[in-house]
């Protein structure tokens, strides 16, 4: 590379336009920041109307984004058009191919083909950087791939997605059912017109997927990662939790277990007194264990034009300063193969909450299925009785660390018995100590 | 270098031997995480016979920790020993001066010296690392050098002494003073037997300058920090504290304003629902404030042997991997001399809290001084009378965005009423969005 660097932009949405503006605004900060100047020299976007909020000329404008790849007048190509297939994978592929650095915000693309890009950059002595895939502007994949290199960790977990927070928090301090915020969350643009990316945990397991393999030095396997969505989380549940001392949250979770790594995303119960517990509304947070730090959190925003555009030039400006790190922390041909720790050998504490007629036996029933599978019960709620005889009443049971096997498998009697006014609900219950 | 990188240690306290044992224990990580093996060939210490816990043959030991900065054998000098002067400062400059790069846990040497060691670095081709100096194990300076690295930023503020962290939360939450708080923090080792450079700020401060000056490209300047600890603290306004719905914080905060940076350590109200008031125990924080990203906080563990001595073999990977950032962000002779806001202009929220003897008039008074000089009041909190007339009680106001001038001047005159049982007590108010 000359003592310029050129960029080339392929897709001028928010992030897009965000990113050009700020090398603008701020051209003489990073150049002293990277000793090299910085320079948008191609763009490619569907409209080539529209008024971005920066002036175009002299830029090249591609029809087909993946021109950009090939235009030797670029010398990183920022990937900005998103999907795991099709034109953004061309994009960088090629671009790869062609000796250019790639910068990218694509989390589903990363999570699903990171390792095969991973060994093409290395193959082409290039690089692909990716830290505004995840939690937004805040430095999660650096942290990890660099700050904590002499980690061995022992945990990831992640609130990856603000719409899913939002929609909890406001629940939770409105008192209000989830189908009704999420109404409201769409009305104001805080949610998506199809908001099943987002609030059936896909979005957030993308990018869980992509810390797994930076945390634990293993190929991405975003099909390893076991995905559950908010909407099931009821009013009623939040309440109960906060009577526990607990917060729900969609939490993005990864461990080191003995047989291998558990990644799942799902709804879980947090004590109310840590730090990850306190992370409300649109706000990402990423949280790493290891075995030298204890533990860090790193809060901020998740999304958006201007913090997605911070990570986005970060990672331009590491490059045009030579500061490269091997895309998923270690060599491409060093990263293992993932071994899934099966589902069923998790452990931990449960909630578990059940809507019962309330009749005499039916408490019974119920302790005596837990205990024949020996789940022990460390807690129990139930207030005053239905206000007819013979009503519905919740009853809540937290219970001790127990497998998962025999949690389910006590969950499957119990789901049976004729006293259930409705199925129901297990939410796991994760710790932590900071 | 070579495809070994030799690092020589001098100091072997906890954080020595802490680096020590993470490079030995993590060996094949670390060389797949930089390309390269690293190996300890010299150690410097007082004492050589002390067990360490680990095996030290085959080290070459130094009586004059000078001496491994003069090591062909080693490539790269851990200064671990303290101090901004004498040999800590004679073993960075003399290691630097000779080509090898240096890893630094040394907060007084950088923030005093830090400006200096960057131009003697640069001169010399090498670098000195300090991410181990401020808040432990977080990698705070890589965040702000390299993450955030396309914003310009508008304040950083910290939670940068655990001890002072602690002390405060315990006041807090068990009703104590300051005095017995402190006595059973050194009793549980939580505090040092003289404490001064914890509790008086110092030590913050230090850290502060070195965020300041990596924030916004200016020469550290830790003389330019107006320092304040927590010997005044008291349990009662930490009390009213809560009621008005902050909590008191030791916290460092480095701003930029119209006519300069105001950097400041002291005790400070923050709103409770805010990330940094909720950093509890020896836990430290970094908020930092940029136009793109918005805000981002990190929390972890500001201290201890195997924290510090992640963030020590983070710089050590950096360095070995050839991720080499400007020592300040940007080369040391684009670093600006600093210019220091005059404290005067500080404009904020202010607590004011009198002991006044319960009399008719004094009200008057106090609100007829506070008004002369411009100064409004947001709220007021007086609990019930004394339990005799001409008592004393606590009367407690809350300013709006006030001048410190104009809020010095009706302070002085207010301190000088006769109705004074004990001197007034001023404690500003930091606002923040997240």
């Amino acid at each position: 590379m000359n003592e310029v660097v050129k960029i080339g932009v392929a897709g001028l949405g928010t992030v897009g336009a965000g990113t050009v503006k700020l090398l603008s605004e701020h051209r003489d900060m990073v150049t002293d920041r990277c000793g090299r100047q910085i320079v948008v020299t191609a763009v490619s976007a569907r409209d080539r109307t529209r008024d971005r909020g920066f002036a175009t000329d002299g830029l090249t404008w591609y029809e087909d984004a993946r021109d950009i790849s090939r235009d030797d007048n670029v010398d990183v190509v920022v990937e900005l058009i998103g999907g795991s297939n099709g034109i953004a994978w061309d994009v960088c592929k090629i671009a790869l191919e062609n000796g250019k650095h790639v910068v990218t915000a694509n989390k589903a693309l990363m999570a699903t083909r990171g390792a095969e890009l991973a060994r093409i950059a290395e193959a082409n002595n290039v690089t692909i950087a990716y830290e505004a895939a995840v939690a937004g502007g805040i430095p999660a994949i650096k942290a990890l791939r660099e700050g904590l290199a002499g980690n061995a960790v022992s945990r990831v977990t992640g609130i990856l997605n603000g719409t899913c927070n939002y929609i909890l928090t406001t629940m939770r301090e409105q008192g209000r059912d989830f189908a009704d915020v999420l109404a409201e969350a769409q009305k104001l643009g805080y949610a998506e017109a199809d908001p099943t990316f987002d609030v059936d945990g896909i979005d957030a397991a993308h990018k869980l997927a992509i810390l797994a393999s930076l945390a634990f030095g293993i190929e991405v396997d975003f099909d390893a990662v076991a995905v559950e969505g908010i909407r099931k989380v009821s009013a009623l549940d939040i309440e109960y939790a906060e009577e526990l001392g607990y917060r729900i949250k969609l939490l993005g979770i990864a461990k080191q277990t003995a047989e291998g790594i558990e990644q799942r995303v799902s709804p879980v119960m947090v004590d109310k007194s840590t730090a990850i517990s306190k992370v409300e509304g649109v706000f990402n947070a990423v949280a790493i264990e290891g075995d030298y730090i204890g533990s860090l959190v790193l809060e901020g925003r998740g999304a958006g034009e201007r913090p997605t555009a911070s990570a986005v030039v970060a990672d331009i400006i590491d490059i045009a300063a030579g500061r490269i790190a091997p895309v998923f922390g270690v060599p491409a041909k060093r990263l293992r193969k993932n071994v899934r720790a099966s589902l069923e050998k998790h452990s931990g504490p449960y909630y578990l909450r059940l809507m019962v007629w309330d009749r005499p036996g039916v408490m019974a029933g119920v302790t005596a299925a837990l205990a024949k599978h020996g789940v022990s019960v460390a807690s129990m709620l139930q207030h005053g009785r239905a206000e007819t005889d013979g009503g519905v009443v919740p009853v809540v049971f937290v219970t001790h660390e127990t497998g998962e096997g025999a949690m389910t498998a006590a969950l499957a009697e119990i789901s049976a018995f004729e006293s259930n006014s409705q199925p129901p609900v297990l939410i796991r219950i994760e710790s932590f100590t900071a």
